[in-house]
């Protein structure tokens, strides 16, 4: 079985694996023709032929080379099988990365929207595209087998003084002050160019004490959408009407008497108004997260989680409703930042393309490791404070 | 004004918090009389004055030390606001702690049922209890101010070769072994005294290989009830069909090829099975931890997040109900055992009052810390590998 | 047996262990008299009766309460005997805390000068003071058993907004730029008194970027001594020679092409040079860490360790030679503060005397935790970005 | 000017990194041939052309290829300087790597023994050998510049089923169960082929109660070499002789009361008694890991540190000889194994060559993180509870 590739096949590692792929699974390959790009602007071909002792190991063997951007000469279209009922997908259903992928049909390699990792293909009327698969309706043509099936490896060329090269190995012994420095002018340029930035945080912004920060960056134009819990607006109300997080004094970092109590008053002040943007109209809400995002009209979504008080009335408690919201307000992201939250970092995580930058800060390495652990290079972890990054940002965005 | 108290005070250390409350608001203190307990089982009773410039202050206090159990001798009843409307309290309303307390009526002390964490005190018919903030109704009595509310602390005394006193310092360089012997051995008793012992897992258990040793566990009768989430019954049915989790073989440790796919189609068998008792009862689970779960008829919760994939049927998305089904499996639990999740042991943290025992096993301190810190003596945090403590528990256990 | 103590008893948490460690022991207590101090600054005096069923278990609580301040009121002398040989204490020799310590001479009670942990006591004429094990000679006195020896515990009020207290519950969730705030005060306030600041620092502080923030307040007369190992001195040339640290552009943060080099190169510099002080005088070093140490004449000491490259000739590899230098520099000390070394901050906080403040800035709770662990409350933790926290407090203190 | 490598270029990601090496340095290649290895076991052959615009970056690039393995085909004689001093190199030295090198002399490819990090290369008599900056004598012949030196980068094909391709994502998620199984499958394999296993451990071994496991695996003959701090050692005898390590009782888990004080005991103890043999010798000594040292002639080296209390005897404070001593039991080790301390972990780190498996066995993750980030693919982090896992290896090697 002879099996071609074309790309940026050593730069991107994709040949290293490829060929571990082969003798991983007992085959052996000979390389028949490998034409290097001469410089490292020109894409690589590869053709080889891989040899295995049954058909059934090829198959698997193909199947891993297709995720590597690797096809047989002689294609073949994609296999479909029918959705045997609502939400059911038939048994052997190709399951996708967050990677750009195409399905061949009638001859035709056709490009699969609405790419997201873990879901479906569904085709129809010639078009392909990504289904979730609570969402599959009976009798839908869905993608099965690993025949007919293209991904395209994330073969971004690293390139000189790149911020998410210069980020790969996580540490928190790095100039984190040149950092920020380098994300706030990726969010800049980003901005510049029309695009749209979304911020995923935790209520560490708030009990860091950095709401203010926060709400300046809102307020100077810079976010186009906040994905949170209820915590983070709970104790930015909290903030807000107590000058309490979680009962801990912003002011003074001392726990304040009765201070426990404080935020579930919060949350009954915003229920009593009828809901956050209720609250700003009426005047309750000044200042802080939230005010700012409906004074400035930027949309947000608050997840719910089993962990979760009150909730606030805008908190979405039914997560697949949630889970629908984020993924709207993350269509067409440009760029997507993760401040201090793991639970909503890796949701967000789940619906984004590849090819979106996610930069992941977290005091805590393993929670930066687990979301840049994407396989994509877009991802850039920063081990640091929370909120003195988010200082140094409003600093240096909102001089 | 005078205050008085009865109890382990100094043990407890609620004297040193009282003074502390008392000086912190910039008031005076003058002690009484002091009758200390002349020995170990007797309480102490204490009546000290209290002086601040301001009634405003002195309110403040009267309300802080009644949390810690003080009272003042002129002894008021409690105050009643009529919940507005539904869902929402009355502005000043009074916010619950976990401890066990009691609001007094037409001169009578009268014990608050359903205690838990951040809920209002809801009066009818002569009787008081904890009502979620969600779940009030317009027109129902809900206690305001702190007038004629006795709360009372956490008073235990300790003891001697106390497991939960042996761990109050949290480090992973103790004994763990040590650590697992004592834990079977409070576990073991408390099933043989008939109590609940309910566990809350998360997908650690499963990716660490020790999904058999938990089914042990559950099949020798140990478990009344799980608490979990989505991932640790999608990976432990992965474990089941594919001997993977998360794609990564649990016999070989290395990644299996296409192993991706594995969570997604375990995902869509139980789907097309109709939930997980019925994929057990069709003969597709025949071992792990859910078939162990409904083989023995044990309930189980799971939760949804916004990560989830999927989810599995059996995975409540809405998270209202899924807060009360977990509710309902914590009513009189004995033992409450957490295993690799901060999120759902912080749920579960909330929902339970201080006095049942909180075991918090996670290798990461800060995990253990953070649910071990909920103002009760009766939270253990184990800092240790959770897989490997499993397998002592199981050979501990079931031998 | 009757036992007495005074002093802020119930704040401290006196009372609560001294009952402890009686009833731990298995024997009973009768409180005979308490008087409470009446308001706040006023000591507390307690005498109860302590009965045990043999006299080796009385004379072991007895011992006890002694290190919390309890005495009984028929006193003895300590007791003495002589240290066999050179280095060698007698087999019952008492080993002291880092609390203000006394021994009872000739019905006399004496202070102990030098205090330290895990020292001896020797007594000479008339005299008494800490001796470390192996600096003991032959013939000398040491302070034997437990009659006769007094230990004042940490007493200390705690005060409203006091550092500390703030600081107690160890979290990365809390408002670091208020703590820097905070430390700044302190710290000038320390000069301003003309008290001495020593800093123990471990290289974070060149990785991240800072050594000239740490240089500015080095030039500002901020500090009095530098703690360290052989690294920060390396890294810290190889940040002004080179611009790299362990080969990390500190411009860019990437690995510079044969960086690894670097460090070495540094070293072998320096030691053509003839040490730091003659790298100064000779033009190489003209900014960093270092050279304002040797520009502004502010002693250092460099402690070798197993993983050290080179050294440099400055670095005492004889760590006896090391400790010696070390604890010279920490006489007198008024404020000590640990920048991101667990090793060099353990070494420190054995040789302080407890009264001594020691703020830990770590990014790991876990080191923060260990180091302000000393049994006392003058310890801060503080658990946040090294790097950052340092830029702080540099534009905090040197605008 | 045109360079050659053969070697498994693809595999070992050498090509990619080669071709980033003239990418960043600004300069363009051309492939001139690239000759795949056909299959797995056959090497690869590439000459490429590297043009940059002046030749000083032209020979930055060939020194960085020369660490990758690469070569020039006009290949030259390595340049030698006089070592200026005793203890000081030649300024432009040039300053090895772990990995295999040789140097070119007459025309010759000359291997340079003793390899380690961060040295010299001395040439006399034809030979070449790594010499530590300390070590170098005035007039020494040492190796300058980059002409003339081959490293050999680690191109060891990774294998199915391989231990260390099995462990490289660094997680506490995994199937450690598995792990101590492979581990001690390895160690068993490397004992039965003669092979020398040296242990580098820090207290905790102790701390978590499994000194008695330890001192099995050495009684059993499976350990050729311990290399430790002063605390392993004081620990192990404060257990023997009290039970407790650092004061808390290893059978209860509790603090002893004057539990502080015994591990000075300890130390006097064995100062008394002239050292650890000679306390094994008089009989003090009867169990643990050090009794299990002396009575098997196993030998070790106690490294001091600024830390330790003591010291014991048999403690090396002089850094310069420990290390030498460490470096001595280090030659000809088959295999290192870690076990919870990364200051003695990363000290044999520097002195061994990369070819050598050092397995590390640490809970936190950043310890396993930096101490197997040695450019090499023969470190095999394990992140867990070091206790627990040794307990395992002892039920797995000495049933």
């Amino acid at each position: 079985m002879f099996v071609e590739a074309t790309g940026h096949l050593i730069d991107s590692g994709l040949l290293s694996r490829a060929l571990d792929c082969v003798t991983h699974a007992g085959a052996r390959y000979r390389i028949v023709s490998f034409d290097i790009g001469e410089d490292a602007d020109e894409p690589s071909r590869l053709r080889m032929e891989v040899t295995a002792t049954d058909s059934a190991a090829l198959d698997t063997i193909l199947e891993n080379l297709g995720t590597l951007g690797f096809s047989t000469p002689d294609e073949v279209d994609a296999s479909f099988s029918e959705a045997p009922c609502d939400g059911v997908a038939p048994g052997d259903f190709y399951s996708t990365t967050n990677l750009p992928t195409r399905v061949r049909m009638n001859g035709t390699w056709i490009n699969v929207s609405q790419q997201r990792m873990d879901a479906m293909i569904v085709v129809s009327d010639g078009a392909a595209r990504c289904v979730k698969l609570r969402d599959l309706a009976a009798g839908q043509a869905v993608v099965v087998g690993q025949d007919g099936i293209r991904v395209t490896p994330d073969t971004k060329k690293r390139e000189v003084h790149d911020f998410a090269f210069m980020s790969t190995e996580i540490s928190s012994e790095r100039r984190v002050e040149h950092q920020a420095k380098l994300l706030a002018a990726l969010w800049q340029d980003t901005k510049r160019e029309g695009g749209r930035v979304i911020v995923v945080a935790g209520p560490v912004v708030v009990h860091a004490g950095q709401n203010d920060s926060f709400a300046a960056l809102i307020d100077a134009g810079f976010i186009d959408g906040l994905l949170a819990g209820n915590a983070l607006a709970v104790h930015d109300v909290e903030a807000v009407l107590y000058g309490t997080s979680l009962g801990v004094s912003l002011e003074t970092g001392e726990p304040v008497l009765h201070g426990h109590m404080h935020h579930m008053r919060a949350i009954n002040a915003v229920r009593a108004a009828g809901g956050l943007a209720a609250a700003v109209d009426k005047g309750l809400l000044t200042t802080g997260v939230m005010h700012a995002l409906v004074a400035n009209k930027v949309p947000f979504c608050l997840a719910g989680s089993i962990r979760d008080d009150g909730p606030l009335p805008d908190t979405e408690m039914d997560l697949v409703v949630a889970q629908e919201r984020y993924a709207e307000l993350l269509v067409d992201a440009s760029l997507v930042i993760v401040l201090g939250t793991m639970l909503h970092g890796i949701g967000v995580g789940n619906m984004l393309p590849a090819s979106v930058p996610l930069v992941c800060v977290d005091i805590q390495p393993t929670v930066a490791t687990k979301l840049a652990d994407r396989g994509s290079s877009h991802n850039i972890p920063i081990v640091t404070d929370v909120g003195l990054f988010l200082l140094l940002l409003r600093q240096e965005m909102c001089p």
